[in-house]
C-alpha cells in the first residue's frame, strides 16, 4: 500500500531475469542477480524522473535450489533497494520446473508536471546520454570467449562489473526531471540505436547521431582493440548499459547544464546528436551518413 | 502512470502462473491461463477493498510457442481486464528456456480509511465467507483421475470451470470495504484453513470454525460422494477458490448485512465461525473440537 503525495502520479514498471536467457549461474553470483533484477526496473523509473517508493519480487525457483542461494539473491536486491528508497514490500515465491525466474515490479512517484516520457521530443532538440556505452556488451563478449580474467585489463574487468551490477541513474533522472530541462527520456537497455529509435518514434520525429561524440566505455575500447572489432558497434547495438538518454530543447540548455552539474557525481553527460523532423535514425561518421542498425531481439 | 485521487492509497500486488506447476497445457486453454493470471491478482485487490486501476503482464515464453496461443492468452487476460476496469498498461516479454511463465502485477486504489487488511480482526468478531468452497480442489481431483467429462454431473463440470476461470469477488470486496462493516479480510487462495490461520495470526487472535456452517460447493459434494472422500477436507485444505473471508464486529452486523444485500448478485455470504482471544485455529464438528489442518505448500 502506497500513499501518494499531492499532485503525484504513481509509476509502475515490471521486468525480469530468466536463467540462461539473462544470466548464467556459472557467470553471475546470486547476489548480483538480485541486484540486477531490481536495477533494471529502477532504471525505468529513473528514465521517467520518478522517485522509487517500493518494489515487489516474484521468484520461480527449481526445488533443488539451495536456500543459501535464495538468501543471497534477496540480499543482493535489498542492498540496492535500501539506498534507493525502494523497500521490498511484497511478492511471491513459486516452484519452477525449469529455470530460475526473477521478476521485479518497481513502484515510483513523480510530480505530475515533472514526469518524463518518451514522447515529448521535438525536431531541433539535442540528445544527451549519461555515462559511457558498450561496457556491458564488451563484458558479454569477454565472457563468451571463456578468457581467464587474469589476462584482462582493469578497465575490462570493470565492464564485467557493469554487466553484473548496473547502477540505475536515479539521481540524474530525478534532477533532470525536476529541472524541467528535458522534453523526453528513455533508458538504454537494448543498445543506443534502439533507444534513440524508440524515443524518436514515440515523439513522431527522426534522429541523427554524431559517431565521434558517442562515449564508448574504456574497457569496450580495450577489448575491441584486442579483437579487431568496432567499439562503436558495441555502444550502438550492445544492450544492458542502463544509461539514460534525454532530449533537451536548445532554449533549456542552461537549466539542463546546471542540472547536469548537480548530478555529475553519478555520471558524466554527453551531447551525442539531435532530433530531426524526418523520420528514421541516422549515424553521421567521417562525413557520411548511414542508417542505424537496430538492437537486440528476444527471439 | 496512474493518477491517484484525493485521500486514496495505491495498492500493488503481483502473482504468477508457472506451466506444470499452476496449469497444464493439456488441461487448460491459453485463454483461461490469461484469465486466471489476472483473476488471482484482482482477488488480492478485492480482499483489500481496492478498485482495480491497471495491470502489467510479464511473459516468459519458450521459442516454439505459437503466436496464436500467445494471442489467446492475452485475449483471455484482456477480456477480464476490461470489465474489471484494469486496463493492461505495460509489461514485458522474454524468452524462457523451459516452461511458460505468466506474471501479472495489478494496481488498485482505495480510500485510505476504507482499506481492508488482514490484521484488523478482534476476538468476538464473526467470520463470513463469500460463495462456496472446495470446487477448485474437486476439479483438480477430477482432472487427476483422467475421468472423461461425459460421465461428470453438471455441477462437477462447473467445478472445472471454477478452477480454470475463477471470478474475483471485486464487488463484494469493494461494497463491504465501503460499508466499513468488516475489520479484516483475506482472499482464500490456499484453502480456508490457511486463510483463517493467516487472518487470525495477522490480527494476533485465534479462530473457531463451525464445520456444519462451511459452504461446500455442490460439485465438490457430488465428487466426494462418488469417491468416498470428505467434502469438508476439500473446502478446508483445497486451494484456488478465490472467495473472500471477512471478520465482522457483531455491532456492525446490520451494516454488513445491508452491504451483503447489495452484492448478493455476485456471491452469497455465509457466517462460518468467529475470532477468539486464544491463538490457534480450531474446527468444531459434531460437538468435538479439532485443530485445523493447514493448506498447500509450494515445495
Amino acid at each position: 500500500v502506497i500513499a501518494p503525495g499531492r499532485n503525484t502520479e504513481i509509476v509502475v514498471t515490471t521486468d525480469g531475469l530468466v536463467e540462461d536467457v539473462h544470466f548464467r549461474r556459472a557467470w553471475t553470483s546470486w547476489h548480483d542477480v538480485g541486484h540486477k533484477a531490481l536495477a533494471v526496473n529502477l532504471s525505468d523509473l529513473a528514465a521517467m524522473g520518478a522517485t522509487p517508493r517500493a518494489c515487489l519480487l516474484t521468484l520461480a525457483l527449481p526445488p533443488e535450489m539451495a536456500v543459501a542461494d535464495v538468501d543471497d539473491l534477496i540480499d543482493g536486491l535489498i542492498r540496492l533497494a535500501a539506498p534507493s528508497q525502494a523497500p521490498l514490500v511484497g511478492g511471491n515465491v513459486t516452484r519452477s520446473p525449469g529455470p530460475v525466474m526473477v521478476d521485479v515490479t518497481a513502484i515510483g512517484a513523480c510530480h505530475r508536471r515533472r514526469l518524463l516520457r518518451r514522447s515529448g521530443g521535438r525536431p531541433g532538440e539535442e540528445l544527451h546520454v549519461t555515462g559511457a556505452l558498450g561496457a556491458a556488451a564488451a563484458a558479454l563478449a569477454i565472457r563468451q570467449t571463456g578468457i581467464s580474467s587474469d589476462v584482462l585489463a582493469d578497465e575490462e574487468r570493470r565492464c564485467l562489473e557493469r554487466l553484473d551490477r548496473p547502477e540505475p541513474r536515479l539521481r540524474a533522472g530525478s534532477i533532470v526531471a525536476r529541472s524541467r530541462a528535458a522534453t523526453a527520456a528513455i533508458d538504454i537497455s537494448d543498445g543506443l540505436a534502439t533507444a534513440v529509435a524508440q524515443l524518436a518514434a514515440a515523439s513522431g520525429v527522426g534522429a541523427t547521431l554524431d559517431a565521434a561524440r558517442i562515449p564508448v566505455a574504456l574497457g569496450a575500447r580495450t577489448w575491441t582493440a584486442r579483437t579487431n572489432a568496432d567499439p562503436l558497434a558495441l555502444a550502438l547495438s550492445g544492450g544492458e548499459d542502463y544509461e539514460l538518454l534525454f532530449a533537451v530543447s536548445p532554449r533549456r540548455r542552461g537549466s539542463f547544464r546546471s542540472a547536469v552539474g548537480r548530478c555529475a557525481g553519478e555520471a558524466p553527460m554527453t551531447r551525442i546528436g539531435r532530433l530531426v523532423a524526418a523520420p528514421g535514425v541516422w549515424l553521421e561518421r567521417d562525413g557520411s551518413r548511414e542508417a542505424l542498425p537496430q538492437g537486440y531481439s528476444h527471439f
